[in-house]
């Protein structure tokens, strides 16, 4: 085989790899404002739309779960994805775009993740393919081209079949038709056993799935086993046995929507199709979709608009480093996965407020004003007690799902974390006076309910000081250390602290010092009695049970140790420099593997009826010994935070894949967003070690685009300036930025300097005396020069 | 191709079928006390077991939705199954067994379903192999035999390969690995997202999928994608690219099982190996189902004791007659369809009431006595109203799920309905007076009971004296009618008049005619109400809905007769001769098809909103213009009741596919059991109409049983004696029984003789004045001869 010719396009706007074989689980996602899609190189596609829950147009052959989007979900022959065959009508040979179904190799191939699109380029024997997905802004449908040119010196004569499967729609009633009316294939199904009250809720869904074309093509079929017949999806009987499709409905029947255009193509011909796949309510919707994308000049006008749609949130921060492949994904790529997050909330209607929180922490780098109705809303579902709910209500009639019915303690802490982050950023101090109304109707500003869940943070812990963690904390890894009422988390505990101090900052600048005094003291009191209870000589244990078990712990065999504690000792000011070496150094030996920082050690083997659910994730699954990257994200901010820019660089590289080959193949995974996790236990399980999750949902994003900025730039907002802190890996002589500031455009250059006895800034030709660059104002342009010692 | 080779053996106990394409579906089932498994032809299976709630341990390779048993659900490459690959080391040809994943034509074919095994018979290229499938009577756990015999004339090289795919186990964790100490692989997977108070429930769920083997294997393979590798499941790269399989744990990623055993056979010679395939929960149980399978032995054991499973519920009765089909059909196939109801209530832990009493209705003529305890059981969860729950629960912690969340009305018309049948077959009167506790500790007698249950009946009709429909009845199907409180059901209606009747009877044989009176009165309330109201002019209405629009008439161009009104209103009386007449022409022009008696028509092509759930089901789906067996068999009842034995033989015909090959086709399904319905429309839908939805879980067991041995052949408990009232089709000239009854053993001949003006009977050589078998005692045996005019 010839070596793998993989990387990004000069413009870091596209990455390509050439082979479906080498990271088959290679994905790439899309999304607008009403759904989402993510691809495989091979052709595999999952794809959600809100109405308003998530549901789906395209199926698996069997009736699905209704689920949040799996992580690694494994791909099959029959799972669904958007093919096209092709048919040389002169020799009979049969090929698939991209790879799957029928896996004949190619000549070439490339995949390529694009941030407005996702595309395949093929050839087959003197036949060059092209085979495209866009989405527009608003609507769900998906927009495909299908492009071949013939170079291969000889007239050809070929049948292409888009082939899109539609998979079990509901076992109550299914079927599909051609509509020579609507110029396509319309699948129909009918909702299952619904209640009367739910039957108003979902009499206007959009129940069908639909195939729509440009150009009328010569023979369709939609009916699915006879298309296969005994031949399989790799050589089905429908294109094999017969020179025309057979023009088969599909009558309580799996539905699949498959066409046949036979073209004849001189050498140097070119020919070309579109087409919209998507889900529809009635024909008037099927009609209106036409109209709208199938005619001359649409798609063309949609990725106009999709351009746009993305440009209204670009990041804050163009980089130019030492490392390519972090600019690529820096200036592109991450701050899409943050916008993501940020505009359609992962496409969820109940996102746990935790990830809510730090989601829009991240959107307050792109476009603050989304990030503030974010946090009023959240606020605005604030209990009387103060507490914050386990998720946010986004549109009417949602409720709490899943994980979100399980009691947690942790959701206030993010209010202070957001508001840090969003205040530098936007200077707005006049949210923290916005009244906000509950929904019992009480009225109240935004800091007297933030003082309130800070007040009811410090209520809701033990005699000793120590948070309770109910049913879960954090990432609900553990759902029985505290289910009795009596367990503490000790990472809660420091992370309290952390917010205390936080909003004791935010409070004593808004309304004088006295104003913080109770959270000043509050801070103190956490991490003194983290100190006191959860030092457990080398670094800070996890939590204590309800039966006073402390765990994360030396004397542990199994989740010795726990990252989340020591990062947030850092941050919340617990660990003095004594300890905070201590516990990176046990960081280090125990923790830091070949593919990034292990969120515990050594895994966990069996359950532990006393912490639960994490425990009982064998090996080597999700949080249990993984690369979770969100852990790791806020021990990279811990580590800017304490200046440690060398160890810091090395964690936030490993988020990321490549760009050696081996690191790319391990992961599995292309470096276009930052998946939620890598498989960790590389000494148990070397073969999969490494491996990513493919789920590009993760707090992760945010936390990152801000060490980015904040930590490894270094340009963070401060009242009204900017501080400029750069902290770059010793390894790299130099690099630069623009950075978008308050409307402002700052130009940062950073050079090592041998010699220099200390950094020095100079900002618009003016050496600093304090690193602050200050009168910024909209439309402004500035210039800052940073000289670090090298 | 040649013609479709098929039939029963001569036993009946078997039937055979010689393609696995002719008809794809083609199934067969299996069960024992704790689980289910169907199996098609083509070597699919479904397969459940109850930990207490259904349960899977091979499933699709995607995350499954836990529902009942799907009608009609669809297969495809990767759907769970039990396959074999062979090779022939020599010359690398590769099929499989049965006929998927590789779905090479075999030589000879056979598709084996029996009472007791599933099994297959094919040949390859002189190669004869069986592959056959058995239950133990008490553990989940398939007993699977390999045999394999060369009659090639020469000494072949093998290699098989048992594929056993596992599929998606569990996205949290799962894992497979060959366990060398258990002789097998053991897959593994970890519950996702347990609340606290399930995992106490689940922890000791069988969460591990194993599969056994006596022999030990030369490789095998624990990882499905590496296994099929790009080859895909027809050619699994595993055993086309390598002479040994790859021994390749799986690791968080999707487990299969697959052996490889390589085996010379000199012409003449044959090869054997057995396996355990099923669930498991540790190490123990892995070990105890080895020592209780694997040993030599053991699977002729659990055949034997699984025979005496088996024969613990033979038929009550056993037939002869001109249709030898029918005979195998009801000899062997329906008590066995109606046991397995009955035994274990359809594998669910909260049956439908109705279901659960029309089931042990069924089981009445079983095994009387589980009949019994199912019927107190069900008393006792009575509502303290006298009203019965809309389901009724059989383990500690069950809960109403799915349909049974949605109130219906009709489940106290059961409770006469069963008492009927099982009063008739057993005298076993002294069940009205047992003492009945319910869940707030009240005591009541049988006969209260039902007396109030008979009461709330009566009083949940409106001013009319129509019955209140709330959201729906009987099956389900029509959720709107009703909801807002107002609207009526005609078919409950009728129904509350038949169940009234019933236990007027019963009420006034056990405590005179005093005590009837009230129900006299209510059943002739009933039915004046229908006559004064719903009577269309030429058939019953099915009802009239919140918003007084009487639908299932005459001015309805969709839904325009309803069968259930009919059948119920000649058991009610409701119906004088001349309705009777009126409405028997009526179902027979517009409801009888050629491929049995439709529900409704015409069926609806849209949603009524005043109607619901039903209407919303396309043409084709379930009730909606299908041919229902469970209303034909109302139906069939009812013409039985009034003497219309021609018509009752073609309804009660059509209910089974064949003999004829195009019916047999055309319906999917071999005549092993009865389905809950085929496929209507028949003019809408030609194509697919009769087709058989493939599920066993139905009522229509119960009732075509009854049907056969009270209605055709006539013999029906009274008091102490047996009536004798054959009702043969007039095309049959004898047709002979031995019955079962309290003990005795009756033997009946049914002769027509030409020319006799009427019936007559003589039992042990006298001629009886009425026909009454009387002096029945346990162990007798009496002889019954028939003659009928002809």
């Amino acid at each position: 085989m010839s070596p793998l010719q993989y990387g990004f396009t000069d413009d870091g706007r596209r990455f390509t790899i050439d082979s479906p074989t080498a990271m088959p689980h290679a994905s790439a996602f899309l999304w607008n404002r009403r759904m989402m899609l993510q691809a495989t190189c091979r052709g595999f596609a999952s794809a959600q739309f809100m109405q308003p829950e998530p549901a789906k147009y395209a199926h698996a052959p069997t009736l699905e779960a209704r689920s949040f989007m799996q992580p690694e979900q494994p791909v099959y022959a029959h799972h669904p994805g958007r093919f096209c065959y092709v048919k040389d009508e002169d020799d009979g040979t049969l090929f698939s775009l991209p790879h799957e179904p029928v896996r004949a190799p190619a000549d070439a191939f490339a995949f390529e993740a694009g941030v407005d699109t996702i595309a395949w380029r093929i050839e087959h024997d003197g036949l060059a393919f092209e085979w495209r997905l866009a989405l527009p802004v608003d609507d769900v449908a998906e927009l495909w081209t299908l492009r071949v040119r013939n170079r291969s010196k000889r007239t050809r004569r070929l049948s292409l079949y888009p082939y899109f499967p539609v998979g079990y729609m509901s076992w109550m009633n299914q079927s599909a038709t051609w509509r020579e009316d609507l110029g396509g294939i319309v699948c129909s199904s009918i909702t299952p056993y619904q209640k009367v009250e739910d039957y108003f809720v979902q009499r206007d869904f959009m129940d069908r799935t639909v195939l729509l074309h440009a150009n009328a093509p010569d023979a369709w079929d939609a009916r699915q086993f006879a298309f296969e017949g005994e031949g399989g999806l790799h050589a089905p009987a429908g294109i094999a046995d017969a020179v025309l499709l057979g023009r088969r409905d599909a009558d309580y029947e799996m539905p699949t929507a498959v066409l046949q255009y036979r073209v004849v193509l001189a050498d140097g011909d070119a020919h070309e199709e579109r087409f919209v796949f998507g889900p529809a309510r009635d024909d008037a919707q099927i009609q209106a979709l036409r109209s709208k994308y199938l005619v001359p000049g649409a798609f063309e006008a949609a990725a106009a608009a999709y351009a746009e749609y993305l440009a209204a949130a670009r990041g804050c921060i163009d980089i130019h480093t030492p490392d390519p492949w972090l600019d690529a994904f820096a200036n592109h790529w991450l701050p899409r996965q943050v916008y993501y997050h940020g505009d359609v909330n992962r496409l969820t209607t109940d996102p746990q407020t935790r990830n809510l929180l730090q989601d829009h922490m991240g959107m307050a780098y792109l476009q603050p004003a989304t990030a503030r109705a974010a946090f009023l809303r959240a606020l605005s579902q604030q209990a009387s007690s103060g507490a914050m709910p386990d998720g946010i209500l986004l549109v009417d009639g949602a409720q709490l799902k899943y994980i979100n019915q399980v009691p947690h303690t942790d959701h206030c802490v993010w209010l202070p974390v957001f508001l840090q982050a969003y205040l530098d950023e936007t200077g707005d101090d006049a949210l923290l006076d916005v009244p906000v109304t509950d929904s019992q109707g009480h009225v109240a500003s935004v800091a007297a309910r933030v003082d309130k869940a800070m007040h009811w943070l410090l209520s809701a812990r033990d005699a000793r000081g120590l948070g309770y963690i109910a049913q879960g904390d954090w990432c609900d890894p553990m759902n029985m250390v505290g289910y009795k009422g009596r367990g503490v988390s000790g990472w809660l505990t420091l992370a309290t602290a952390h917010a205390l101090r936080l909003w004791a900052g935010i409070r004593a600048r808004h309304a004088g010092i006295a104003a913080a005094d109770a959270f000043v003291q509050g801070a103190r009191d956490c991490n003194d009695a983290a100190n006191a209870h959860l030092w457990d000589g080398d670094w800070y244990a996890r939590g204590i049970t309800d039966d006073d078990v402390a765990f994360g712990v030396r004397g542990d065999t199994e989740g010795r140790i726990y990252l989340n504690p020591q990062s947030w000792a850092m941050l919340s000011g617990a660990a003095d420099p004594a300890r905070r070496a201590q516990l990176l150094a046990a960081v280090e030996s125990q923790l830091v593997s070949p593919h990034g920082v292990a969120m515990l050690d050594p895994p966990y083997t069996a359950m532990r009826e006393d912490v639960g659910r994490l425990t009982q994730k064998f090996p080597g699954s999700a949080e249990n010994g993984s690369i979770y990257n969100h852990a790791a994200a806020f021990y990279l901010h811990a580590l800017y935070a304490v200046g440690d820019a060398d160890r810091a660089w090395r964690v936030l590289r490993a988020m990321l894949p490549g760009p050696d080959a081996n690191d790319l193949l391990q992961r599995g995974q292309l470096p276009v967003f930052v998946p939620n996790y890598y498989r960790g236990d590389w000494r148990g399980h070397p073969r999969t070690a490494g491996r990513s999750s493919q789920l590009f949902n993760t707090g992760t994003a945010a936390w990152l685009y801000r060490c980015l900025i904040e930590g490894l730039f270094g340009l963070r907002g401060e009242g009204d300036a900017l501080r400029i802190a750069p902290q770059l890996p010793s390894h790299w002589s130099q690099a630069s930025a623009l950075r978008r500031f308050r409307g402002a455009d700052v130009e940062l250059q950073v050079r090592r300097v041998p010699g220099l006895p200390a950094m020095r800034v100079r900002a618009d030709g003016q050496w600093l005396d304090t690193p602050l660059l200050r009168g910024i104002v909209a439309g402004g342009r500035h210039r800052v020069d940073v000289e670090v010692p090298g």
